[in-house]
């Protein structure tokens, strides 16, 4: 059977899909991307449904083309009627059933206007992220993780408050910390805003401190609003532990803080078999879902992920997008301290490099923080 | 290095994981287990928490075996107040940054008592089920679903009513039928409630329908209410899609509907590299999130997910589990209405045969219906 040429573009009005098949032959996969097709939309064997709900809502296979040997990349194209009523359903059609077959990941997917309207983006964006802290002249931004997990308040105080000090632009709660005894929530976060708020009044400065919200859903709103109540703008929040559509409803409140999404439990990773591509998760759901900030894991770091990765979700994070507003990318785990200007110079200044545990590890905190600091002001902007 | 020995059982208080690692070899394991160790608690580098933090704090390797060439299992311990404070956080240190990690897969959870205490498990569990739909004698259910997308709400009450005629214990929406303008929500829930109501009259039956409520956060408290007006005791609901937690929060409630969970977007399979083996999601976690009812990919169908899946899946939901009340598997996905016998003999009695397209293809719905009816009825109780 030969394979269907890919058309493009689809059609507006219609959500397409890339899955990777990994199958033993072309004609597999055509046939794989068929039952995909009916598996995400009419889940009926053929005929059940009738030639209209057939033309109008069985998936399309827009085309099938061979990347190496038993490896196929098929396009599909879905209604947008289908996908419509919010990030649920928008996932339910491009990875739902299908994310249960084994040798099929999610490679690409775009959204038609219609759709891509119905989802608020970031609130703040990078432009507003930059207006917070007083980087409105371009240069790269920094990010610091307070940590570890035992750790009582003043002692995360104490530490935020050399961050602080020495500069940088935003301090987060590491994603582990959240209501342990060691740390309870609120006593965490009143004692770190404190002390990142008199480090200012010495420095001049507007350092932010986002304390991270994760927790039981029906404490988020009491959570966000005690961030609020402590003067923070921002809060850490992993979208994938949560819910996608957790991040979307906060995203899309009038009020909404600066959210900083964090990759916990995405469940996700380079050329894998299965799963969703990072920059389809982190690039593109991510700040459709309304992250202003998105964390993901760097290269030559702990997680060993391929330079291309990264820079495949800056490039959809900051690429213009029917108005959405960017995202600002913040590649983190394992970022070296002593590094920082490389990551910077390769990644260029629209990123928010965060650095967590290799700057705990240095004997003089403020000083090696403030070096970091001193390498993005040096990298410049080109606003 | 040797391999550290498996120390069985855990320290009492100690969350476990057991995380499968492919890796070269055994020195690499071990690494490995102990980067994961650190990675999923204090995540900074050796010396920086000081050794009480340590101590307490960090996840301990309790051993390690080899499973077969370049696969190791590494059974891993938490302490339970790092895991405390929702099923959110039990998920960041059991499957938190661990996910961004390629050839890690979790393959095996056991929660300490305090743990399990702090999540609800279903409200209803399978004794609620069965005195919802008249089955206290310990046969298998039937399960039943109305679609495709593209029917009007008229013509999927046409269906459920043939099928409460025949009586099917449930009927539930398929999870792709959403609120599209072909059967919006409200529409489609009158509707069919009102067609197995006046079904149920005639035949004397207790059918009941399950409404499929999975869409934006913010209108899941609505959706349910308006599922509790029509009259139907269960809704349908894809934990994955909105975030497990959502469907804790939703069987914590006092009026909590029974809630029959749906595998959409789940991002599992049996024998994967990486992700979350099918047992654990389904049969573990899952339940202790409060399904009372868990679907999954059944054998022989679409998936071909192996029989030991499956009847791992099944051994969890209904194993004696600290009080926690049992759930009902609801093997589904391309079940044969002709081998309904078979799998039910297969399964056992505590079992909801869920069956969807394979009936809506016949030519006579109701009477194809009853011969699945009457196979469960056959294939009796042991209770």
């Amino acid at each position: 059977m030969p394979l269907p040429a890919v058309t493009d573009p689809v059609d507006e009005g219609r959500m397409r899909t890339v899955y990777r098949l990994s199958v033993a032959g072309a004609d597999a996969a055509v046939e794989l991307a068929h039952a995909i097709a009916r598996e995400q939309t009419l889940e009926v064997p053929p005929g059940v449904g009738g030639p209209e709900i057939e033309a109008r809502w069985l998936g399309r296979v827009e085309g099938v083309r061979e990347v190496e040997e038993g490896v196929f990349d098929a396009t599909l194209s879905y209604a947008d009627d289908l996908v419509g009523g919010g990030l649920p359903q928008l996932l339910n059609v491009a990875w739902g059933n299908v994310s249960l077959m084994n040798g099929v990941a999610l490679v690409d997917l775009t959204l038609p206007a219609s759709l891509r309207a119905a989802l608020p983006g970031p609130a703040h964006g990078a432009t507003g992220v930059r207006a917070l802290v007083g980087a409105e002249d371009g240069r790269p931004l920094v990010a610091v993780a307070i940590k570890p997990v035992g750790r009582t308040p003043s002692e995360l105080a104490a530490i935020a408050r050399a961050f602080a000090l020495a500069g940088v632009d935003v301090i987060k709660d590491d994603h582990g910390l959240v209501d342990q005894p060691s740390a309870p929530f609120a006593a965490r976060v009143t004692a770190v805003a404190d002390a990142v708020r008199s480090a200012n009044a010495v420095t001049g400065g507007r350092t932010a401190y986002f304390p991270h919200v994760t927790g039981p859903v029906d404490t988020l709103d009491e959570r966000v609003e005690s961030v609020r109540a402590a003067g923070c703008p921002g809060v850490v929040l992993c979208p994938s532990l949560v819910g996608m559509d957790v991040l979307r409803a906060l995203a899309d409140r009038s009020d909404a803080p600066v959210v900083m999404a964090h990759p916990s439990h995405a469940q996700c990773g380079p050329g894998r078999r299965e799963g969703i591509a990072p920059e389809v998760l982190f690039g593109t759901l991510y700040r459709a879902a309304g992250a202003d900030i998105v964390v993901y894991v760097n290269a030559e770091g702990r997680f060993a992920w391929p330079v291309e990765t990264c820079q495949a979700i800056n490039a959809r994070l900051r690429a213009p997008w029917d108005g959405l507003r960017t995202s600002l990318p913040a590649p983190a785990g394992g970022v070296d301290a002593d590094d920082a200007a490389r990551w910077l110079s390769l990644y260029g200044p629209d990123t928010m490099l965060l650095i967590g545990g290799s700057l705990l590890a240095k004997d003089a905190l403020e000083g090696a923080t403030r070096r970091v600091v001193e390498a993005a002001r040096m990298a410049g902007g080109d606003l």
